[in-house]
Parts: C-alpha cells; structure tokens; sequence
C-alpha cells in the first residue's frame, strides 16, 4: 500500500518537548516488516520511575498486552519497547514466547530485571513476531539512547499514521515545575492489517504509581475513551504513563496518594495531554477531512448522554451525512433512538454549530439552509443534542466516514 | 439522486404469489415526493381480519408507529396505507394530525372505523407529510384494488431498494392449505434521507391475534432481528401479520392459542417467509456486493453467540475487508475480542467457507491463501467462528461495506 498523504486535519507543527530527566529514547530499523523506515522505539528510564497502565477492554488482548498486565502490579519500570509492523496478537504460544525474548533482550542490553521491561507492538495481526531480530539492534539503542529523540521514537510506532503524535503540558507541584510529555499513534482503531492505539506518557514527577494509575484511569475517561474513529476495538490498545521522579531533585515532593492535593494542577496537565493525543488521533482517522465535536445535554445521567453521544458517533450514518457536508438531522435524531436510553422525542433540540436546525421533535422554523450549509463545509464540525430529559451530559470526539476509509481498509485486490 | 442499479445480489425473479382471499392491493402516484412513479400502496382486508405487529424499538420512533402501537390491541385490521418519500418521523404534532388524516381518508373511502386501519410511512425525516394529498387518490384506489396486485404494491414502496421483495410460502392447517405471501422494503437500515425498513405478510389462514402476534414475535428474532446492513435502527422499522380467515370457508380449523399443534407448519411456513424477506433486504444493502452469513458456535450461549455475531457484522474493518475480498481473520478476532462476551483466544477457531484459517488461537498451519482466495471471490460468503467456551450458537447476515455505500449515503454537495 502507497504510504497515504498527510491528513487534512493535521496539526501545523509538533509540540516542543522539553526533555524530560530520566528518560532517553533510541530508534531502530530492525525490519520487521518495513523497510526504510524506523520500527522500534526503546525508553530507558532512571531507576526509581514509577508505572501506571490502562489496556484494551478486548477479550482476545495480544500478547503484549498480557506481558505488561502481569508486570504492572510492580510498579517499577526501567525500559519500553515497542515496535511497529507487527502486532504479535493471535499469535497463540509463540507469541508469549515472543514478548518473553524480547524483554530478556532489552534486559540484557540494559542490565536490568526484565520484569521492568514494558512491551508494545502494532501491526499485522497473526504473523509470529520474530524477536530476534530486536537482537541485532538493541544493545545499540541502549547505547545510543538520547534525551531528546521523542519525535523519532513517536514516528518509529506509526503503522497507518500519517504524523507522528506528541504533545506536552507542564505544572506545579509543590511551586516546582515538573514536565509532562507523551506521543501516540492509531489512525484507525485497527487500521489495514495493522492493530491498535498506543500511547506513553512520561514525567519527571515524584508520583507513586498508585497516584499515576488512579489519575490515569481517569484521564482515560475523559479523553481517549471519549473517541471513536470507526467503532473497532484494538486487541492491544495500550495507555502507559511513566513518572522518572528527577523533579525531586529539583525539590519537587514526592506524592504518595492519588487524592494529595498538591496533584490538582498536574492531573489538569495530564488530562490536557491524554485530551491532545486523543484528538490527534481522531484528526489522523483513516481517510478523514472533518473533525467532530459530539456534545450530548439534557441526557437521564452522564452515562446515558455518553452513550448517545457514541451511538451518533459511530453511526455509519451521520459519518457520511458529514462527509457529505449535509446537515442530516434525521439521522442524528435515528442515531439518538437506537441508544436505548431515554430520550424525548418531543422535546428533543438538534444544533450544527450554533445553528439550531430542530426543536421540539420537529425542524426548526427558523432554520436558514445557506447558514448550516456554511458550517457544514468547515472542518471542525460541533453537533449538539439536547435529548430532553434530565441533566446528563457528555463529549465525544469523531471524523467522518469518507470513500478513502473503504478504500484504505478494503485492500481491493480484485 | 439517480437510480441506483439493480443490486448484484438481487434473486433472478420473482416469487410467484398466488392471490390471498380476502386482501385487495391498490397503488397510486400521491405525489409525495416523487413523480413518475408510484408512493402510495393499500392493502383492503375483509371483516374479520386479525393483525399482529412487531415495531422499532427506537426511542423516537415515527408518527405511524405511535399509530399503529395504539390501534393494535385491538387485533382488528381492514385497512393498512403505506406511502414512500415521507416517513413522517420527527414531525411533532403535525405528525400526529397527518395520522389521524391519512387513517380518516381511508376509512371515509372504504366506510370502515379509522381504528382498524394501520398505516407506515417511508422516507424522508423531519419534513411534514401532506395528508391531503392522499385524499385524491384514496377513493380511486379502494375501488380498483384487487387481489393480484401485491407486487405493484411492494414497488410503490420502496425508496432506495433497486428491486421490489416478495416471498411465499404455503402451510397446512388442519389439512387444508394456506399461503402466507410477504413483501418488504430496505436498503439501508435508513437509507439517504430515508427512513426504514418495512414488511407487511398477509395470509388466509384463520388464526387469532394473540396467536399471531405470539408467532411473528419469535419469527422476527430468527430473521429481520439477526440482519444488519449498517448498524443504524429506522425510526419506523415495521412488521406486520394480517390474517383474514378465509380458509376457514375451506374447511381450515379456527386456531386462537399460539400454542395449538396445528400450528406447526405455518410456523414453518411464517419462519421461512421471513427469513426469505430479510435475506432479500441485506441482499439489496446499500453498495453491496457481498452477502455475508457469520455463524458463532461455541459461545456460552445463544444470547452470547449472536451479540458476537454481531460485532462481528457491524465491524466496518471486516466489513470493507470483505469487499476487498481479504480474509482478515485478524479483524475478526478483533471484533469477536470487542464483543464484551466470553471468549477463549487460545482455543478461537475460524473458518472461511469450509477453509479453517485460525486455530488455537493462531494461524491454521495448514492454510492455503489461494483456497481462501477463491472463496473470497464469490458472491456469497460463509464466516464460522468457533470461540471455545460453551455450546451456544447463532447465526446473522450482513453485507460488505463498499465506497458506493459512502457515495449513497453522503450526497456529496462539494
């Protein structure tokens, strides 16, 4: 497949990462399925970094998945590698096998436990993975690793992306400045033969990992479980945050429980950072042009406005009324029914940006065509629900469903 | 929008449908919203007709739905109207009147009780439906209806279909034959601007509402419930059963308990006229090229087994990869794993066609890529997921996902 062309909805520059102290990144060709092109990252951290980890809900997770689950309960971390090209999902023993090696492999390079190696890879589904070619490469990467190459490992992980994510926040803790960093990659929720959003955080925070899981399952929440590209579900979905501690040096305080309050400023750094990533995703989706905001009001609960905010989300569609630049009203309010959650038909309100094209279960008299057509051919797109019912409400981010996501994910080979 | 040309999936011909005594069909151009074709069909019952009804359980469903819900316990039918180019959905209070008015037509022209006339509408969303057009036409068409002229009907119908549906089937009751004869109309669960999925059986066998209803419930489960084009539910999904009786003038036994053994056959005969009519539906999917049966066995049970079945038939990854005529069995497993039901991935099995591709989890090891090819390349496609942790099994139909799908439905403006 001809790498694609940059998204349309791409963000005009990087973010400028400060490297973060006690962590170095080293990227590699090691030619596990491309070739010409960087397809393992490896971060090394300081002794000491503390692990936080969300993973996919899927049922058949890969292998890696599995690997980092069993070693997270330790909440130490040393080292993460990840490749791309393969994601050693469905891969049966072998695949075990495979994430053992490689971590045994990082290890060595690093003479450190290989229980403190943390694992991903993306990439074709159900190819054996072959570890060993991380031989012939990562003593070097150990060697070489750097501060500052972030951007070159964030762009080593892309399968089916066509910009390598990052993003970055800073905060207080204590009066003391601490960084956080983080980089991701999906495009699709499974692109092409290929698997999986990534994402990996760093910091030089003093945090415990139990305070960095509790923020980071809530970051979650609000920023990639908010997203949808096409409603497919990873099996190797992976979320990791790693803090370094150096800020302590610095004369940062060491935090041990998730409610200090001292970690208000950086869990709103955090959730800044999660959001960031998530929308890049989203703005890198398969075949995308329009970005939408789906904010859902007047829902029973947060719950329900959430799941109808998904369930216009994911509608095949309202994907492609938008991607058609068409105002669909009818399909947000069929999207809106099909939930299942309480909703009121006749009270029901429908806005595309700030025009209101429906209210109260009818079309809004006042609609003017030529002011939504307008809105409609931005790219960023805000559709607004007010289902009637309560006080219940939610976001959600999408794109659109355009002819190219069929095309780069049908692999025509007639 | 032009029109679309026939679907490739579409039967060679038509069911032959021997005329049911006592229904009269009529159809009309009203003007609704075409010209040049029929958009009004109605059906005449003779007294003493039983109805049965299955409707959307969307929470905003459409006026004609509000209709028929309140009318139907009743259990009386002589009068169903069905007009295309409107679905008078969303449509509020206007919506409600245009009901009342349509009902009030019909039951001036054939001087019946506006309570035993039943009524769907098709089309487009949000717009108020004209009632006073069928004022024109409705006297006209109670006098010229007569009982082979169901397939016209199943023509004034349609929206985006490419072909009108039929099918029939013939039981004995009692030892003496009926017929069942069914039509429906669909293309997408909503098409472009359109809404819905509807199908109307007739029969003259001499059953009792409540036995019908009972039997059309379960009828439904197994056929239009177990299909899925896209994953969107109309506002105005209905099905319904009318029964006139006329048999019994041939001797046929009056039945009144759904549980009578003399129902055995119908049921069979009820059953497969529904699938036939559901095939015939995803047959006519949207951009479709494919028509694709996924069966899951070995899941914990029946429930289990078809809510993966359908995560697998709603996934737009295995549904373009089908398109692409791409055995993706990775994208399967991925939509099994997203299922949220229990699954073993070690012990996941695969099959395309009789060709198993995974096994334990992994790649079958005796996997012929060109076999598979040659699977992929027909017309009809057989999925078999095997996911290893009990004995229940289900089985539903869907369609590829193709970019004419995408052009369909996103009326690009640009």
């Amino acid at each position: 497949m001809a790498a694609a062309p940059l998204s349309p909805l791409a963000p005009k520059s990087y973010a400028d990462l400060t490297p973060i102290e006690g962590v170095r990144f080293a990227v590699a060709e090691a030619g596990i399925r491309y070739s010409g092109r960087t397809d393992v990252m490896l971060a090394v951290m300081d002794k000491g970094t503390q692990a936080a980890g969300v993973f996919t809900r899927s049922k058949c997770p890969s292998a890696a998945v599995d690997w980092c689950r069993a070693r997270l309960p330790g909440g130490a971390a040393r080292a993460l590698v990840v490749n791309s090209g393969n994601a050693n999902a469905f891969t049966g023993k072998s695949g075990a096998q495979a994430t053992r090696q490689t971590a045994d492999i990082a290890a060595r390079a690093l003479a450190i436990s290989k229980n403190q190696v943390f694992l991903a890879s993306t990439g074709v589904i159900g190819e054996p993975l072959e570890a060993n070619k991380f031989d012939a490469v990562l003593a070097g990467m150990a060697r070489e690793a750097a501060p500052d190459a972030m951007l070159e490992a964030a762009r080593a992980i892309m399968t089916t992306d066509t910009y390598p994510k990052v993003a970055t926040a800073r905060a207080t803790i204590g009066g003391v400045e601490v960084t956080i960093n983080g980089m991701a990659k999906g495009a699709g929720m499974i692109a092409p033969d290929m698997a999986t959003m990534l994402s990996f955080l760093f910091t030089d925070a003093p945090i415990a990992a139990p305070a960095l899981q509790s923020m980071l399952a809530k970051a979650v929440q609000a920023s990639f479980n908010c997203i949808t590209i096409d409603s497919d579900t990873s099996t190797s979905d992976t979320l990791m945050l790693f803090a370094t501690g150096a800020a302590a040096r610095r004369g940062a305080p060491a935090i041990a429980a998730a409610n200090d309050r001292r970690l208000a400023d950086f869990r709103r750094a955090l959730n800044e950072v999660t959001l960031d990533l998530a929308h890049q995703v989203v703005r890198d989706g398969e075949g995308c042009r329009k970005f939408v905001e789906i904010r859902v009001e007047g829902a029973a609960d947060a719950k329900a406005a959430k799941k109808i905010a998904l369930s216009i989300a994911n509608s095949p569609l309202v994907k492609t009324a938008i991607a058609g630049e068409d105002a669909n009203w009818g399909r947000v309010v069929a999207a809106v029914g099909k939930a299942g959650e309480q909703a009121d038909r006749d009270r029901l309100s429908i806005w595309f940006g700030e025009v209101r094209v429906a209210r109260k279960g009818e079309r809004d008299p006042a609609y003017e065509e030529a002011r939504v057509a307008a809105i409609m051919r931005e790219q960023k797109i805000a559709l607004r629900v007010d289902v009637g019912v309560g006080e219940g409400s939610a976001v959600v981010w999408t794109c659109d469903l355009t002819k190219d996501y069929v095309a780069i994910n049908g692999d025509y080979r007639s």
